[in-house]
């Protein structure tokens, strides 16, 4: 069921265009497009610095309906002030002259480097196209549209039944850098054509982003962008969801979100391996969380993974510097399965020499057991590579 | 003054061998030794995971005099539960044997790999020799021994008066890696012959600490087994200290220890420039200390200047998620000297260019004044590089 190809939501539209953006013409903006009036809820950045598209969008999805979403890559539009948020509404204001919508409907999401203005004419230029382009089948091409320092495009889908009536939920995200969504997330999309109203659907939603977007981390860095917007417009045509409706739908988008933040772990700037660390036995629900994005956020742990190093010392380490609740001689950890450490001591170099093995997957697993309660939590990590250096000591050069 | 010359200071004698514990044969093992009783005192990793060695001298400079100091690389001694302190044990009573001194007033320290056991034949067989050798002129050969990822041996001197009595402070470190030793500090001693007791030492010390050590990081991880001693041993005959007297050991204590600080985060693992953050117009203290680490231990900030990219809102993102009192158009951020950023806004791609000019020096200043109070503060940090991933990818292979 899961995939990245092309897909489609009923009433949904989109299209993306090479608006110049960007030096090497690629897809840099992209829209998506509700064809009736569609339910949407959204959570925004935790950093206090915020961007002028999430302070505008935030707005907006709090006032009621968001029927099109516009987004550009290359500029940020962070720290741009009150031209900034300006040049932000009159995105906005041409998207809905187009559209013949309400300029209120009309959210818009910027990604790219912090502080420089908006080329607003080149995006001015480009949105006649973006509209005429607008079809059912455009959403692969609004995922690559996204793409910054990422790899790949990334978009997940689902189908699911709500009482009898067949829905879909797409989702699409951008991923790569500055990533530690922590509260809120990064920049994503969900389109569904479920029929729901705003108060059941922000619950389902806020936790199915908590156990998936923020349970990533690729580098410890919140942007001053992030934003995930889900727009539910209806089409499927089902009554008002029971229980087991309501439980599909939070299945759906905890595997979509779920996939989706995967693959931005796995997309991490540089990265070779995504990493899962698993915390149990933490002494609270927060020493559960912080160990695991201690761990997970440690450059000495990230770096030893790139290496394919067991060196489980490290992450007793940045256990201890974390500020939970700790007994270093209840401490067990295993590394790819591998019990490497057990009352807070090596199990034995043969035990190093197998874990080592597991370190050459694509995919490690470090579970941690803590011995002090019975909290667990669960954070997706990347390793450190040169290619994380190489990617940001010259991203504006 | 200053210098990393050899130094000596009366009554002290020093010494360092190759024991084998490092595969290339360097200087590894190290002693330092006061011919004399010393009143010492101490800070300690606040780490919760703590090694045998800093467990084992913690507790006997708690109890009062320690006259010798002995040092390995290559194996932390951390992790290693019941064994491991009875390692530590097992060093120290070899040691007072050949001092003929009590084992009480030897202390441990050691750095290297978590989790491995001391090959502790390897040292036993080393200490006579290391007695042997044991000479006034030794302190240089301590501080190489002290190296582990470190390019440079760090040793720092300063020679002041108290009350018409000169009187010598030496004062040598190890660095590289794992280091924001935060509340405690990375491995340090130092060595004076004034006479001070210890409540009046105590004080002074720790304060100096606080402004120098604690305020470098390497990559924001705290190590299991920092530590910094001062012994004192009283040689240069001095009446007890009038409060111009404290004053010079003061000055002389933050002179010392903020070259060897400096020292730390110049040899960063991998860095090519020293990058200093300073904060003012802080709401609060903790505020001010909180926004120069966020900003210091930032991956992207540390790419970026690597980079020599004057890429300020890498900055503003960081003091964002900071969680600190911030409004974001009262930020001004200066890069070299250069202002880059006015009430939250760029200051024109001319300023980018003088700053980017800037960048390609050793040492870069990063000046942020949040006007929201009155609190500052200042860390000192290094770069992120190709080096770091290439250094600690590879650390045990």
């Amino acid at each position: 069921m899961k995939t990245t190809n092309n897909h489609s939501v009923p009433g949904f539209l989109a299209s993306a265009v090479s608006a110049g953006l960007n030096k090497n013409g690629r897809l840099d903006l992209s829209l998506i497009f509700s064809q009736t009036e569609a339910v949407t809820v959204g959570v925004f950045t935790t950093n206090k610095v915020r961007a002028a598209p999430v302070r505008l969008s935030q707005e907006r999805v709090k006032k009621g309906s968001i029927r099109a979403i516009i987004t550009n890559t290359g500029y940020a539009n962070a720290c741009t002030g009150a031209q900034g948020l300006n040049d932000a509404i009159q995105t906005a204001d041409k998207v809905a002259k187009g559209l013949e919508i309400n300029p209120e409907e009309i959210a818009v999401a910027s990604t790219g480097v912090i502080g420089g203005y908006l080329p607003l004419n080149l995006i001015k230029n480009a949105i006649p196209e973006l509209i005429r382009n607008l079809s059912p089948n455009g959403f692969r091409s609004v995922a690559e549209a996204l793409m910054t320092t990422d790899s790949f495009p990334k978009m997940s889908y689902f189908e699911g039944n709500a009482g009898g009536y067949p829905f879909h939920l797409l989702g699409l995200a951008k991923g790569a850098g500055m990533i530690m969504p922590n509260m809120a997330t990064m920049l994503s999309f969900l389109l569904t054509d479920i029929y729901i109203d705003s108060q059941t659907l922000w619950p389902i939603f806020r936790s199915a982003v908590e156990c998936t977007f923020n349970r990533v981390t690729v580098d410890g860095e919140t942007s001053t962008n992030d934003m995930v917007l889900i727009m539910a417009n209806g089409n499927a045509g089902n009554p008002s969801l029971d229980s087991s409706g309501l439980k599909e739908l939070e299945r759906g988008l905890t595997e979509v979100m779920g996939e989706l933040s995967y693959m931005i772990a796995k997309d991490g700037e540089g990265a070779t391996k995504v990493i899962i660390i698993e915390v149990d036995g933490a002494a609270t629900k927060d020493d559960a969380n912080t160990a695991a994005r201690v761990v997970g956020n440690s450059n000495l742990v990230k770096t030893a993974i790139f290496g394919q190093d067991p060196n489980w010392g490290r992450i007793m380490a940045a256990l201890g510097r974390s500020g939970i609740e700790l007994e270093e001689n209840r401490v067990q950890i295993w590394i790819g399965g591998i019990k490497v450490v057990e009352g807070g001591l090596m199990t034995g170099e043969r035990a190093e020499r197998e874990a080592a093995e597991r370190l050459k997957e694509e995919q490690v697993t470090i579970t941690i057991h803590l011995n002090q309660g019975s909290y667990k939590d669960r954070i997706t990590s990347c390793d450190l590579t040169y290619d994380y250096i190489k990617i940001n000591a010259g991203y504006r050069t």
